[in-house]
């Protein structure tokens, strides 16, 4: 017989289904006030009071969407809170609650699930939000998450993708295509094991891609600092897809066009020499590369010297017409049309 | 070259994500009140107004939880939102909007997806509820759907696991054991046409039982039948898994034990001459057998004079003290210990 080199290892099949559920949620603690009852029933119960509610979801498949080989399984678990976050973000509201779904095949022992919940705990608990119920279960083959996020906002600051007019200008927070180049170096990194598994990677040159790409953040901050700016964008939307795409959903949403201003695009400096190194173009790694998770979003003129000099907040654009289209203006002052470039799940 | 047999069938690669759920959900309707906007945004904003809200998910993979070589995929469609449904009815809750997520491997074309989506369809027309959601992705291998199903009740009328009190009366909705012997007649049917493919099955004679587990309904009538006999039950669960292990769950929140008589529990007469015919006793069918989607509640003595009579509710028991335990009165009249016999997910 073969030695078991994984003897620490607990399979789920020892527990079954119930237990599981009751061992990965029990640290889970109810903080929300609208949080009425949690796990443990047929369904959670809520209670928003005056409050619109705003409902997200989205299902995460492995080889797709996440390869564990070079993704730790605890930021699987952050991120998969993470862009459903995001996405209540792009609302303009503030997420209280998360269901999280779980299949994974035999392959994976308890000790996995673990790491995937703490992971998902860590979430929850830095943006205060109570994972309120679930399923767990078995898949034939790799492991599946689904997320929904339930938050909510007054009816009156609840921003939509379709409120963009022409001559709002076009703002965007943080900077763009880090992610997308911390899942090149990733990726090279996995290669070269592939070669030499003694090779230790040097990700040191690498920090801020790679952590924007394995443990990316909800911009939370965002919609609070836009609350005490007093700004109500007139359209959001949050860049999971990349920016082009991201961009032109907003100007179908809202039956406009804008221009782009490839000189206002905000890039990180490592970002930059790492374009360099790997030979790429960094306005295109900005514009089409996905998950930043950042937000866009559109504001009225007026409400700029708000803005102004914010160092989270960059102005790249504005709205124009639906019948001018959508452009980039490159720094050589070409307008050229916008194209959808984002992830297309599939063409895989 | 190979001739393409499936040449009317589209590639869903030829449509791309946005495309294909711009597809999809084109006929779907927003029908309730509390539906403020629906798909096409990060998130859909709902609004209840004073009501408590009810949040349940469930996660269904291909070959754990269903099988496509019996189950037609509109079928399949339906099912997976009244899976769904059910757990909102188990709360005393009126189910308003779901999100649904779908992941498919490349071997599913476009008219799959339609058919899966004209299922769900159905089903949401059916329960007036609201498809508000959602995520079209691809998966490396089958299908998994991903339902989130939202509800609402006032707060007197929710319903929990844990309220079941000593001396309630056990009750239980419609018969049960159908749904696990149609799946049985349905797993023969495919040994059968794997050694003959040329046989074409008879399924006439077990038409209720394959309509139990191809075609399950949420007993949403049955939550508006309590309200007009005006019961509220004390505790609710749906029966998923099976009636013995439903009524551990039961037993295990409220902190009660009971006795359940096996000579009470409802069975169809088609499921009872099926049980003959394949030499299995039907006791142990109708408590371990899963997904018949009924309701099993407890109430208070006093209401029972309100509930006599009805052809859609029989009690099968009583709670008692939960040092007591939770037993099975035999016909035999001996007490056996109930024992969880229900699908165990890790197990498999």
């Amino acid at each position: 017989m073969f030695e078991n080199k994984n003897d620490q290892q607990t399979p789920l099949s020892d527990l079954g289904e119930f237990a599981l559920i009751d061992h990965l949620t029990k640290h889970f603690k109810v903080g929300q006030a609208s949080t009425v009852s949690s796990i443990g029933d047929d369904a959670a119960v809520l209670e928003f009071k005056d409050k619109q509610i705003v409902v997200s979801t989205d299902l995460l498949i492995e080889g797709i969407h996440f390869d564990l080989s070079y993704m730790p399984l605890e930021h699987l678990g952050y991120k998969a809170v993470v862009v459903n976050l995001s996405d209540v973000c792009a609302m303009n509201a503030v997420a209280s609650q998360i269901t999280v779904s779980i299949a994974v095949s035999n392959r994976f022992p308890l000790e996995a699930l673990e790491a995937l919940y703490s992971g998902i705990h860590k979430a929850a608990k830095y943006y205060n939000v109570d994972v309120v119920g679930g399923d767990t279960t078995s898949s034939t083959r790799g492991m599946i998450i689904s997320v929904t996020a339930i938050g909510s906002a007054s009816k009156e600051r609840i921003v939509r993708r379709s409120g963009a007019k022409p001559n709002d200008l076009l703002v965007v927070t943080g900077d763009l295509g880090g992610a997308y180049l911390g899942l090149q170096v990733l990726e090279r990194e996995k290669e070269v094991f592939k070669v030499n598994p003694n090779n230790q990677p040097d990700l040191e040159p690498y920090t801020y891609l790679v952590e924007r790409q394995l443990k990316p953040e909800a911009r939370t901050d965002i919609i609070s600092l836009l609350e005490s700016l007093e700004v109500i964008p007139t359209s959001m939307i949050d860049i999971s897809d990349g920016l082009s795409s991201e961009v032109l959903h907003l100007c179908k949403s809202s039956k406009v066009g804008c221009d782009l201003y490839e000189d206002k695009i905000p890039l990180d400096p490592q970002m930059m020499t790492t374009c360099e190194e790997f030979n790429v173009d960094s306005t295109t790694i900005a514009i089409n590369g996905g998950e930043d998770y950042e937000l866009l979003f559109t504001i009225d003129q007026s409400d700029f010297d708000k803005i102004k000099g914010n160092p989270n907040l960059t102005v790249i654009g504005f709205i124009k017409e639906q019948s001018d289209g959508a452009h980039l203006v490159t720094r050589s002052e070409t307008r050229v049309p916008i194209e959808a470039k984002g992830w297309k799940s599939f063409n895989a």
